[in-house]
């Protein structure tokens, strides 16, 4: 995929998730003038929006309220952004649904794919969207399944064979997560932090992904660095870090 | 066994870990008015002791100083300690060492015993500690196992069959440390904070184990009480937690 | 969930499923005062009737006959019962068998669910029913989740987060059953036993979980008291047990 | 190994553990006029033998009274018997002991090889004497790797690459034990019932592996004939089983 | 099932995929004298059949080609073969899919059954037809499961509870496939090679299976005879294999 | 590490283990103009010299054969060669070879690390040689432990945290092994055919591991680049690779 210009697609089962989970990558690829677009199934409309819920919102001003939350923080991050409306709580996985993200892979060409990790036993909808993720990419590669709109791609609009990578779940443990590429974010903790504070409703998430971004910063400098055998260092300005699960093989004809 | 008094045993690769990784748990049996020891089967003067090196310390100089700062810190847990100075880089496992073990496992009779899990790709010392750890646990059993002193032990010396938790590495997804046990710290915490002000060469860990307590109390409380589908709180005074895997079946007359 | 009644749900396949693999929670649970309520998802009556079907039975005397029995082993047990009839062999995934589950677990607020494994190569409706009640259980938590008349639920009437217990599958290797568990049933084993005689089809399955509870009352043993390194003793009057693998890390604020 | 007569070689931790776990497939080897013969790497004079420490044996009486028991059970079963005497709580690893065993694989050319498996959270011994078991079967294969007084192996004294097979732990599921081979041993039921009986000090064990043979029976059955979609029958006269997890991949040319 | 003849029954996903991955095993039962029955669940017309997209080939078209090369490849083999046109990419499961399937089972009394694993993150739709291949298996014993046409089975049209084989899947490591059996198809190589040339859009594909069959052969000879610790001869007229994965465990009454 | 000139260690158990596993990636490094290192522990001179056994010669000669062998084949691959000549079948862990090894890592500085994975039921030496190359990398870390003559390292010549790639085991499943890297080493493959030819007792290994390498070139095809839904090419002038597992996280700051 050498020729192809690096695009990146994040696929997020609610509208809040990208931000806290893959902000920094998604600000990092942009700021290297890279494209990333992020595809929401669902708003959350039902299952991450109690507080709207509690002041007596209805559901379509909800949907609303996490729609432009989520604009607004994909354009801070400097991503595309588009919203399937596919329901959540449970997110049904669907036919259609798996149509719509194949024509967003034919169209959007992507070269890296972030998505959720396949467990998750404290919400269903995350796994969910991360199995249409995955069965998209294959089937966008077909030149044999047809688009939506029941018209065939041509050559040049199938896809190549991305990788993916899981981003981090709230509980990685519980959802054997187990990472194995720790992204270096520090450059783009800024835009992250800008990104986080379009959800206002959940301020205190703010200061919760700021403290896992320095823990995962700790682990990109234990994993890399020289280690004199101390203890990590967390003060100062420190190095930020985002966790991820590559799903396929990394190709590379360098190891490092 | 209903009839035996409360014991808490901690068996530590190193002089520091038992403060960082358990210093609640046992802070919290010590509130109770239960009894806890703490075994260092080295000092860490080889692996853990870099700044002290780097000083110019010698190795006579470093062991003497992770001694007392251990003590210190044990005594502002409530807890015993005892020190086998059996060397570190690498911990090598030795039948004497098992045997020494053996005599703690005897004399303190414990209810619960606690120490690092059996799988560590950053530090060989800690799966060691725990393979001895639960070796002579076994053995304390058996009737026919002599003491270190070649004695045999009466029918109440020898021991029953304690459960064992592994308290949290630091890398814990790259150690296969799956939590199956959280511990709700929170009144224990103010002692734990005094022990890890006794070792003022790693004042930046204060920070990141505090950190680390305020995220698995999060867990705490998200799988625990009442969810509205509200991110979790971490302001105002938030729950504190360490992160347990258990090893063997928890037994029990009571689901809950 | 300090304050909430101790009430126990239990999420069965099939009519008789809760009778083998979960009487002696569910009476240990009675015997105490508590509440305990048996949802059988179907009635079995395809895949777990066919001495019936061998006896020339249409499918609504199978039905009646699977219903009467269940109904009164639950009784004996002390437990109220449920029937949500929607079809076995193959048990299907629906949406409206998941929100009559969501509707249950808000009626009855429990404080433990048991269910199914999530595997089980001999028998696809028993992860059927298992996934059902996970999801069911989450969504029972979100305010924003609607009952299945269409009315949303109150702030009281939305769940908490109850720890949930697999119970013993038939095969438990082969249905990567690992139990983490071990149950004490010795006090509630007559009560399990009249169960059991609800059941006159299956007389040979008497003595059969008979004998796994003494199995599983060793292990009782072994994992617990002092241990001479002596055989396990399986004479005189044994320790009953039943064996469960908690999903959710445990939470508690003693380690024990 | 089409040409080579059938030699069954079973490696036991202790005196006894080949009874209770593998006396079926023995006899059943026996019975079909095949060789067997039984290494016990130790007495289990310290960790298995709490009766007759009870008793104020002395070792070497409690060794006598091990050895005599076993070498009358290897008998009923029409096995050959060695004893290493390499010690017991803990059995060390050591290159005389698998040297030792590096000759007896020599000597006795096993077409089949049972052993322990390679995990037991309850008994560090039976994993020692497995992993001995196994390095000894590769050395033994190595034309450049001397027997045990100096000498190199002609051509026709190495051995070949026999099956291995693990026999079931005390606790299978909390030892990683999943059986993939169902033995059916029911025709040599009767021997393995008075090799039982060699060892009186065990008596309650009898039972329990008795039982335990006809939980395996009713899997034989479920695993291999037509299934009516019945209960487990397990009155009558039930088949008899015993469970094994094979190490090495099958060789065959004909599925079944 | 002592008395049943032998029957085997292949589940392809694919009009292709049995010739490659089972066709040793095919031949060598229709060699025997077996009855062999292949079923397509779909033609792999959209997934698998890129050429006659590219060629500007009809849908209709696409799978008639398939159809005849599929047909073509089974006889080659000795084997039957239908094809239930479910659609691939994605191969979507269905009731009526898996009562097809279930009408199979019933008519051809399977011994040994053949199918994809259960993982396959190159294709979804492999796994897809395992697990309708193994649900149907499920139901076909029942005696309460209605046939395809509402009809209910007699005693003697219910299966029994064949053994199941994985084979083996194009990235094996990625698909969680651990062969626990290896087949020699030496001698049944020639017919697998006639069949895999029936499939000419695929030449290259028979070059890579048959290196695949030569790989899989040393493996069979590295687990089974004698090793004078000689790497593994390669050359001359090799050993042929193919790889399995059993999915239930053994039954036996003989190691081996 | 962005300052330390790249420097790729290999340690290998026998003389001739790092030619057929990861002769690629040494000839891709030193084809960069980068520094390779061998290091032989042993020289493989009972477990696989079987031919110079059977010919007759002595200890000495076939260590001196192996020694030679390798040694011409580092050289075809651009690389440096040293042996421990710590023994084989069995190779044992020691604190001398340890010892050597930290001294080899501190001279050499290394910035990738290459050696066997963990697992491997045909060989014990290639896991007790990676865990020696493992615990060395850790303690050549920490400024208190000595090298093996007894002095202390200065700060420069500590080592920072290279990461560590298995390479290929030769029976890759049963290993556990599960490649998360492919390499491509198409442009170095006529260096690994050149070393490969250094070894000529073992010709028909030469065949071998060219089709391995054609077998692991197509899945870097299939991971990486556009698929049409086309059976991977291998005719032709064929992509070449080599699998590797990584043991620890990548650290990187793009993702791809």
């Amino acid at each position: 995929m050498a020729d192809t210009p690096p695009s990146l697609l994040v696929v997020s089962a609610h509208a809040g998730d990208f931000v806290w989970r893959a902000g920094g990558a998604i600000a990092a690829a942009t700021l290297r003038g890279e494209r990333a677009t992020v595809v929401c199934v669902s708003y959350g409309e039902r299952g991450e929006s109690a507080s709207q819920w509690l002041a007596g919102k209805s559901l379509d001003e909800i949907k609303a309220i996490r729609r432009d939350e989520a604009t607004a923080a994909a354009s801070a991050l400097g991503a595309d952004i588009e919203f399937l409306d596919a329901g959540d709580y449970p997110l049904l996985e669907s036919t259609e649904t798996v149509s719509a993200l194949v024509d967003v892979y034919r169209r959007t060409q992507p070269t890296v794919v972030l998505t959720h990790p396949l467990a998750d036993p404290y919400n269903g909808d995350h796994p969910a969207a991360a199995r249409m993720a995955l069965q998209a990419r294959v089937l966008a590669q077909a030149i044999g399944v047809a688009n939506s709109d029941g018209s065939y791609p041509k050559v040049d609009e199938i896809i190549g064979a991305p990788p993916v990578f899981f981003f981090e779940p709230h509980q990685p443990e519980q959802s054997d997560f187990k990472p194995n590429v720790l992204l270096d974010i520090t450059a783009a903790f800024a835009l992250k932090q800008k990104a986080m504070e379009c959800l206002p409703a959940q301020k205190h998430m703010w200061e919760y992904y700021t403290s896992l971004a320095i823990r995962r910063g700790v682990q990109v400098k234990r994993n890399a660095g020289p280690n004199l055998g101390l203890p990590p260092a967390t003060d100062g300005s420190p190095t930020m870090g985002e966790a991820y699960q590559r799903y396929y093989p990394q190709v590379t004809d360098v190891l490092a």
